[in-house]
């Protein structure tokens, strides 16, 4: 069992907490702040809310946290301390020297500091070589990065157990040997942050308009690829040193506050080229750009499912064009309730595929779950339906895989009613890809009461739509495959 | 039909290209470089490959390319010209004006420039007010953001169609009305660039620490919400005057070569609290937290099922945290095959609820491939199986729904096999929340060659492993439910 002190329980001492207890660590707290205890209780619910899923197996049971009375009692005996106390150099020195004095001579004494040098930190220390910096981002129970700043003066046996604790916990240590005030990821976000308040300053920009400039453009693309990849592909087969020659002159351009500039000398050009061949150069730029559209395809459907930022503006242009859709196919529904109806069109998206190179099985289910929704939408079961506190929910599906489908095939999904009414519907749809059959999907819905959860009759609209098309489609030939069960293997 | 000229046919042009063409416009092009028509076709083969697939429904049928000899023929009658040659006034100055001697003077006529101002552009124009900035992303065809840079001097008519027919084909028109070199985004990369050379320059870290200083943590941050909403979350319930107080401070420490700083000064801390409270002050800090926490969760395990950046991270630790259940359950299947198996425990992630405010119904059917995968690892089938060419598609599925699971449930699947030997296998699965069962999934599958997409048979070890399964459950009662089908409603 590993344990853990936290001395100092703000978001970041609170996220700490939450990283480690969350992983099955013990965790002592101390804090001289009364609402400390609370202000933690509140980070632990939003780590508790979020961290759990984000794997596809469960974490370890959670471990105990236990909030002590003094420095002494917290850090006894315990594997790794994490001092985050406020950015106040004489303040960590004084709590590192109370650290020391009662902690194990072999366990990780890490600084959340945001900017101090480890040998800032060191200076006076007992045991010098047992402190570095360990410097987490907002929120800690989610983001892996940590950096981690050692330089020579820490015992590299400490270094060696704080690199695999972490990465044990999910996190991915950034490991720094030469130290600067502000690490490298704070020297980055601070260069923005400078530049970002002239533009509001200067009155370019608003706070709200510099956030759409980060999170609908290159926020995106550095949510999985760095500066450097991100550029090395701009930069063509050409690379890195072909980017810098047609980027550099920029350097000496007024877009930037910062015009204290590097020479962009030979060395240091040969020097990037160098490291982004070693970071990147086992890829071709087709292969990465590739991998950054699949990225960013992923990255853009997750943001469009919780209709947020980038995913906002394509769920806004989706709505806009099934409006466009819908009007019509009411209508054609409408005039014509016998004939299956087109309930999805859809191209398979390049996150929909998996380890056997095709559309994995249940993104039949999310295509078949659409295609309902659309049906649903079509006898008035739509958005405000539903926020009026009536839905319908499927009880029970049948799918029938005939045959492969891989990314980039454009589906279609045509929908037969082959019952309902009242509380019940029962649905058949058919997806095709190039006018084959390539999947069957059967399902028995129920609509309920979203306040009571329970079964409830559907509104009248609803349900005299609904008997239009079972009653159109009812001399129909049952469809191949319906009603069917799974047998045994013959 | 909306038409568009593009000149200039590099990645930029290129990408421009693709994105007007696959939203249903007709495109001409005219590049004299001999190789723009392969450059334009290699952007548009990335462009296929990944944007359709981006939306739930389909994208309009694609426009007509169209490669002209002359910027007169290219930009007759077109309703967009896109400017978008290399970053030169002069050169863009004279292909501004060759544009305006032969497009309609209503057109849109944009230009793609990093940092030039309109009123660069637009010196000597013969139609200033009809040209404006419209600085797309690489890769346009899936970044949604576009500076439109519009000072006084342009045509508020021309001005209002370019923003609706951005937004027409899923962008983000960011409309800004004061002009500055570099705009907005670029002025933010060029700042974090600069400070980036100096951090490879002083040998701090190299071009991949920094890439992974970037994406392992603020870069997640920024693909959903940007700087100043991040940091209005870290001032806590305060707001952003509290955060500017908390860290106004680090302006003046030596944390960036950027070192020409704005004062703080009371007007510039209240410009910048009431601009953030326009922006997020419809949220508490709690909604903003969730909003953000949801928000990685979805995108980190998005990036965690294409195993890249952040999620490789997550990946390494999952694959550990099941090496070490697999090789106590291999151990624990061989004593006791004929006990249902336990295949799957986990906690319901925050991007698996639906409108209903329940786990949806593709989830189940996610949880429960899962489930299968881990049973085929058990009797050998794994990653090393798969990749010698051999593995099993799922034929058919038969899911009841018992009961609804939300967010943050924790799932336990056992599986039971019904029957299997040669190329079949049939599983029933039980998936259970707090003991009570909540879905049962049966399973039938085949034993398939990867090569030729056929049944095939398995190996003899797999065999074995899977009769040995069936021969221990068979005299174990059937499972109430396996074996049904969906009959029609009563």
């Amino acid at each position: 069992m590993t344990t853990a002190a936290v001395i100092g329980g703000g978001v970041i001492g609170g996220g700490w907490v939450a990283r480690f207890l969350l992983n099955g660590w013990d965790v002592n707290v101390f804090d001289p702040d009364p609402e400390a205890a609370g202000k933690i209780g509140a980070v632990l619910d939003n780590a508790r809310r979020s961290l759990p899923g984000v794997l596809d197996v469960a974490l370890p049971p959670e471990g105990h946290l236990r909030f002590h009375n003094s420095i002494a009692d917290a850090v006894a005996d315990v594997n790794w301390v994490q001092e985050s106390v406020s950015e106040r150099l004489d303040l960590k020195q004084q709590t590192l020297a109370q650290i020391q004095s009662a902690c194990r001579a072999d366990a990780v004494v890490g600084s959340s500091t945001s900017g101090f040098k480890p040998s800032d930190l060191q200076l006076g220390a007992a045991r010098p070589g047992q402190i570095m910096v360990c410097h987490p981002f907002n929120p800690v129970y989610l983001l892996p990065l940590v950096e981690v700043v050692t330089p020579e003066t820490c015992c590299p046996v400490i270094v060696e157990r704080a690199l695999e604790l972490l990465r044990g916990i999910g996190m991915h240590p950034l490991h720094l040997r030469r130290e600067i005030d502000g690490h490298v990821a704070d020297r980055l976000l601070e260069a923005i942050w400078r530049e970002a308040l002239w533009l509001v300053k200067d009155g370019i920009a608003t706070t709200g308009e510099i956030d759409d400039a980060i999170r609908l453009g290159f926020g995106l693309r550095w949510a999985q690829m760095g500066l450097f990849e991100t550029y090395r592909i701009a930069g063509g087969e050409g690379g890195m040193a072909h980017f810098l020659t047609q980027f550099g002159p920029a350097l000496n351009w007024p877009w930037s506050k910062l015009t204290d500039v590097p020479e962009l000398t030979d060395t240091l050009v040969a020097r990037i080229a160098e490291q982004s061949d070693a970071q990147s150069g086992a890829h071709t730029i087709q292969e990465l750009e590739r991998r950054r559209d699949t990225n960013l395809v992923a990255l853009l459907r997750a943001l469009k499912a919780q209709d947020h930022g980038a995913g906002a503006v394509l769920a806004a242009q989706e709505r806009q064009m099934r409006q466009g859709q819908m009007l019509g196919q009411r209508t054609e529904g409408i005039e014509d309730p016998a004939a299956p109806v087109l309930t999805l069109r859809r191209v398979v998206p390049l996150d929909w595929t998996d380890y056997n190179g095709h559309m994995t099985e249940a993104k039949y289910l999310q295509a078949f779950g659409d295609a309902t929704d659309r049906f649903m939408e079509l006898i008035g079961c739509d958005a405000d339906y539903i926020a009026s506190g009536r839905s319908y929910f499927t009880a029970e599906t049948h799918i029938r895989h005939l045959d492969e489908v891989h990314a980039g095939t454009m589906l279609e999904v045509r929908t037969r009613v082959l019952g309902g009414g009242g509380k019940k519907m029962h649905l058949w749809h058919e997806m095709r890809a190039g006018g084959a059959v390539v999947a069957t999907g059967e399902h028995f819905l129920l609509h309920v009461s979203l306040e009571t959860r329970r079964p409830s009759d559907p509104s009248e609209a609803i349900d005299r739509a609904l008997r239009r098309f079972v009653a159109a489609q009812s001399d129909m030939p049952k469809p191949a495959g319906a009603g069917r069960a799974i047998g045994p293997p013959r």
